[in-house]
């Protein structure tokens, strides 16, 4: 080895789902919504002005700020924007658990949590889900430098009530606690209203699903103004021109269209609960997942072997192989159609 | 304070130079390029398949790593590419600068160094440059855990030469040394063929600049294979999926349309060598700048009135308030008709 690679920050990253490049296939391994982006997000696309593109984005990201706090009833202040969710919680984890005691977050839950934790070397405890994958407030009651908790949880997609939330959030004043709302326009109440009672509270929420735009990166906190500041602050540091200015315009575009989205995440509710309910008369088990996807396990079938059998067919779904998961497998819900092919041959199999 | 509030990360954040809203101003503050970016930039826009952006991008960003090492002679693996090169230098430093001993650079420079060496607590140690702004490499022969600076610095303008760099990379096999090439196109020889014999070199450049494209955020890394994927590493373990769908495909028009990159910049090189030779005729001095900005002064002028009076002729430059440069000015070079009413400005008053 190098001299030189003895300073390397070695770390172990996280692997995302495949993107399998072929046409022709169903994709319901990461949570893609299934139905296109608001028609004004195209517009906003092609009224763009690619000349502008020689300057410099606006580095506040006035715009898109401005279009989430308006949507949500919020002052701009309260509202940070990154690259997608998860460089709002990177710069989250950087700004705001930086104390000696270990952060705390679920055992199964987004794998990306620890891989975070151990690239800015910040000590944390992965605390067990009961055994109906439900997250105990009591289990949290422990000297910790801060919690995080996906909700619904991914890739469980047990969503904690509203009561719970604000419970957590109450027992754990001198730390922030956040929130990670990525699948709760799916059918949760989001712990958004708990911010002005609450100042540790950061609610962090993404257009990747709900809002149809996985591949423009955007992702957003709510809370505080000093919240937000420190976030922002960090940001600053670290990068002052995340956003680019397509981005902010489109996105802006994005969270004014209500309808569609309501439509949209309406849609794939309904897809959810039908899949949910035949996905059970077959024999299969899945909790009341309130997400884009489903956990679904079966008692005799091997849900390893039924992964390849999957792709087999073109249909590409979500298997981690850890413990206590490695017989579940994660599906999103796509189109009805979609969702038919699958079920057609978890039938006749 | 409240007592999440100690374990805030607290930095002092980077001051981005002004983006005045306001249309009828001459804007020579932040090194933008005076030209818009290359036609097939704006069709790559245009005929982009919006209903995609549902999906997540690439997170390999294949095509943009493509077609960059396509258009240096390289091979994929030795090209990294991250939201402008100040999100490439940040996954630098977090990735290279992992040492107790401090890194080196200049004290008159990219003003982003230190706040990412503070933002993650890298030890440091700014080494003053000579009296004529230039960096010595004799005065980097000390102890360190890494070297970077920009060739051309900033924001002087001055460029090293290419047989100075190989001696700086050449002295310090054990670290990782960084030539941060933002500028490099405006005239200067790019350590690019370093890279083949040093296995510590890192060069990095931006589309910011030469290729019209502040906007979209581009910026990437060239080194060896190894380099790139200790790189790629800590990157995945920050946000797999940094690039959005449109930059990557706009991107890579960009870097394919060489003939418009040599006609812009080939344009502003020789307006800055006209607006150079102007200035000095009228009294100011300037050094010999490589890039697409002048560093200016003048003896009996100060510089931090000139700047306010600038302003209020709707002239934006930029002045830095500390040691050594008080007296200066930085000014980008914009269109032969931006740079003449200034040198009138400037011959009037």
């Amino acid at each position: 080895m190098k001299v030189w690679e003895q300073n390397i920050r070695r770390v172990t990253p996280y692997v995302p789902g495949e993107q399998p490049g072929e046409r022709n296939i169903i994709k319901l391994n990461t949570n893609e919504n299934p139905y296109p982006p608001a028609p004004g997000v195209v517009q906003a696309m092609r009224d763009f002005d690619a000349d502008s593109l020689r300057r410099y984005p606006d580095p506040a990201v006035s715009e898109l700020v401005h279009a989430i706090a308006e949507e949500y009833g919020l002052r701009d202040e309260q509202v940070f924007v990154g690259v997608g969710s998860d460089d709002v919680l990177a710069m989250s984890f950087l700004t705001f658990f930086n104390s000696d005691k270990p952060i705390l977050f679920p055992d199964i839950t987004y794998s990306f949590y620890d891989v975070w934790a151990e690239e800015f070397r910040i000590p944390y405890e992965e605390i067990p889900l009961d055994k109906e994958f439900q997250i105990c407030v009591s289990d949290y009651e422990r000297e910790n430098g801060g919690i995080i908790f996906p909700n619904p949880n991914a890739p469980t997609g047990e969503l904690m009530p509203l009561d719970v939330v604000e419970q957590m959030v109450a027992a754990h004043p001198d730390v922030v606690v956040i929130v990670d709302e990525a699948y709760i326009d799916f059918g949760g109440s989001s712990a958004l209203p708990l911010i002005e009672r609450y100042d540790n509270l950061l609610v962090v929420q993404t257009f990747s699903k709900s809002r149809s735009m996985a591949g423009m990166r955007i992702g957003y906190a709510m809370g505080q103004p000093q919240l937000i500041r420190y976030l922002n602050d960090v940001k600053y540091s670290f990068n002052s021109y995340t956003m680019n200015s397509l981005v902010i315009a489109m996105g802006a575009a994005a969270i004014r269209d209500r309808a569609y989205f309501e439509e949209t995440r309406t849609r794939i509710i309904a897809t959810r609960e039908r899949v949910k309910r035949e996905l059970r008369e077959i024999g299969y088990r899945c909790g009341d997942s309130m997400s884009n996807f489903l956990f679904v396990t079966h008692d005799t079938v091997s849900m390893e072997e039924l992964f390849r059998e999957l792709k087999e067919q073109n249909i590409y779904v979500r298997h981690f192989d850890r413990d206590r998961i490695r017989n579940y497998l994660r599906i999103s819900i796509g189109t009805d159609e979609e969702m038919d092919v699958l079920l057609a041959y978890l039938r006749k199999r």
